[in-house]
């Protein structure tokens, strides 16, 4: 889409220095930007590209102001400001209401007229798709689950049965919400099926990662409360609760009954143990095995660091043996202090 | 479903202490349950809950027997039979018989009259489809696959050739079984494909995660034998064995050619690496990486706990010095016991 | 297929000693080869099933000639030669041209007369599929995607809109390319998405594992070189790089912009973090973090090995305080050193 920079400037309070009716129809990074398009300076480090940048305009903050070599946009945070300016050129692509005719539609499921469902996707008994709802193609929503207005389900996503969905969410293609939780207990060599009874909950504005998967709750619901962001590949057990605006990167496992705080960041590839709670606004960093809670906000970590090879395999070798090596340090300690008394 | 506690009773052998003919509807934890609704008790944590619970009836042991408040089912292991009388009141939905009009069958598929096929699926040729199966929406079985009775596919499961399922397996969507292992031979800088000649077999009552994989063998076949139980997005490996009654939770990652066998219990998010087995009876906590084979029964870790960052950051530090560390503590002993010898 | 032992001598360039009308019509272990079937001598520890082995023929080196005792093939690599002979007996199978009629296809995409589409799948608008191609049953092919030649989506594949595939690729099923990649900002205590505007480019001879994902680019493309070869439940995040002929086992987790060289082996459940570069070479073995980005050729490692969980847990806690226990060995070879000079 196109709009002046005089339009851009009352869309993100910025003030305009330059033709507020110059035209800007995309957005950019400096060094790859057009004459038709927007960039941002927020880090001195790009200082030689704001020099030759071909951008049309320059969103930047007060203090940067004098470098800027065409048109600026200036204001307090020149990235979060680019970011709406982007999302309003470049908008979630307008779909068209109807329904594809090979989707199978149960005849209880209420579906909005300004809805949208994909080719080959499949509609269950007493689904209810509220308004601009987006069904991509491929997709199966179960029995009685409910969709808020405005939410996207990408291509090939899965909901089983009596998942509620909030408004303005994005599901990505391949995302599973609502599979059997693994509960499980051991009866004379075999496992017993526990019943998967509850469903799973999610908030507004929540945005979940392709081929992730959220599992249903055993006796009450899982939960992910509003404005969470799950990436791809990330494993939610059942009766999981997420707080509001809690980050989750890519293939971290969340097991089952873990309760996450608001507000908190956990790194790709971390795994979270059952039943335990992570206050709010903690930060867990990438591939640390968490097994105990953690009741205070900060910043924790429990990967190892990567090392050349050869160093690696004595240092681990060591490690196994650390507890020795504690002892041996502690019965050094012990005869230094008798030496030094008895002067030997 | 409803039973009456007369009914319960006899169905898991329990005495009965109340009224035979009072109606149960649901089951439920004893702080949520209602007086329609059974509950029980094996944990003196909840004893409060025990006292206050609405709850129309309590499966207790003999020694919790007076405990109870309300009608009791007095047994020897109360949470599994609380788990057999949840799957009565709760079973598995049944399923009408029949093809979805949307759904595409090859000619020579053979499926039982009983059996269930959703809306937008696709059943290859000569695949076998036994007694009572079920398969939902949005799959795909390719040819020649078989599937045994009471088996249900969820949506959006991928069943790739000749694959072979046993009975009462549950298939969670998004799980695809039988693609092509990772085999790979360098040649000259470049990759060749080794053609994966062999299929998956999985035995009788095996439930398998949302979006887990499994791969077909090479030369052999990738075999999950009876009872086995895997989480969401587990990763199975070509030529893998799974032994009987083995449960694998949530983002674990067996390797090519792995063996385990019967009745393990694997972590999340534990790995572990090609062509190594483990015994019977052997439990690995999560997150743990595996790399040497397991000969002897018993309980096994290998993830790094988590802790503040700071403190972290600099133990990582002094792990990659480890080994040299264990030099310096050699030399102090060395040195320590030569000064006692010569007195200095 | 069959071929005569003349035919594969030619093919594979090996001396033939035996008889060149001789038929094989499969391949298989020396153990398990039967006398149609051929296999191949490379590794002394299979001394004793070469002698016993019931095969037509076997492919091995000039130094191991004398030990085969059926006809020989005889050359250089005979693991290579006998993966070349299993291509050409086992090839991928052929697929009759044509489009499924429950295959849904946008009038503007232009198919191939050889290509194939299969049953309950999407083809949107201005997609172009080349000669050959196989498109399997239930998959999603968004809008101005682009697919070479030869190249095979097996089931319930997802692309994206404006994906670039090349030639020969070989999709698993469930595999996801083109999502939206994990691009946010904090905005007072919420997160602000960040557009993904650039897409995925996937090279030729490229094969990617059942159920991974692979993120489109945000401001530029994310890139697979040729020859890539990625496993099963791979995340892969906006903006990575690959370099050709690198290979990706299972469960890997890649963050956003990282740039991966040439011929490099990453192993299973390895996770890489956002914004570094790895060189050429560089083999990094199973569930090591990397977090720092390596420059130079070679082997390395992060991954704690495992043990017995009792003396697991006590190492543990020592780890806890390997920083304090370094100190202290510093303070003990301060005495010592100090007690020397002293001569106490």
């Amino acid at each position: 889409m196109e709009y002046s920079l005089g339009e851009i400037a009352g869309l993100i309070n910025a003030k305009l220095i330059g033709d507020a009716d110059y035209v800007i129809n995309g957005v950019g990074s400096l060094s790859t930007a057009k004459s038709t398009q927007i960039s941002f300076y927020a880090n001195s480090k790009y200082h030689d590209d704001l020099k030759q940048t071909d951008a049309g305009a320059v969103i930047v903050s007060y203090e940067d102001l004098e470098l800027s070599p065409s048109h600026a946009l200036v204001c307090k945070d020149p990235y979060a400001s680019y970011l709406k300016v982007a999302n309003l050129i470049h908008p979630t692509p307008e779909h068209q209401p109807g329904v594809h005719p090979s989707a199978v539609i149960e005849k209880s499921a209420r579906i909005s007229e300004s809805a949208f469902v994909g080719a080959n996707t499949y509609i269950g008994s007493h689904v209810e798709l509220d308004e601009y709802v987006y069904i991509g193609h491929g997709c199966v929503v179960e029995d009685n689950s409910k969709i808020g207005s405005h939410t996207r389900l990408q291509s090939n996503v899965t909901l089983c049965h009596e998942v509620k969905i909030g408004e303005r969410v994005i599901l990505h293609p391949g995302v599973v919400i609502g599979s059997d939780g693994f509960g499980l207990v051991a009866d004379n060599g075999q496992w017993l099926k526990i019943p998967q009874l509850g469903t799973v909950e999610i908030g507004n504005d929540v945005e979940i990662g392709a081929n992730t998967s959220i599992d249903r709750g055993a006796m009450s619901n899982t939960r992910i409360e509003d404005g969470v962001k799950i990436d791809n590949l990330v494993q939610i057990g059942h009766n999981v609760i997420i707080g509001a605006h809690t980050a989750i990167a890519g293939s971290a496992v969340i097991a089952g009954s873990v309760v996450i705080g608001k507000r908190c960041m956990i790194g790709g590839a971390t795994a979270i143990a059952g039943h335990i709670s992570i206050a709010n606004d903690v930060v867990i960093t990438g591939m640390s095995g968490v097994t105990n809670s953690i009741n205070k906000p900060g910043k924790y970590s429990g990967s190892m660091t990567t090392m050349e090879n050869t160093t690696w395999r004595k240092n681990m070798v060591r490690l196994r043996h650390l507890d020795e090596l504690v002892r041996r340090i502690n019965a050094l300690e012990d005869k230094m202090s008798k030496s030094k008394e008895t002067g030997k």
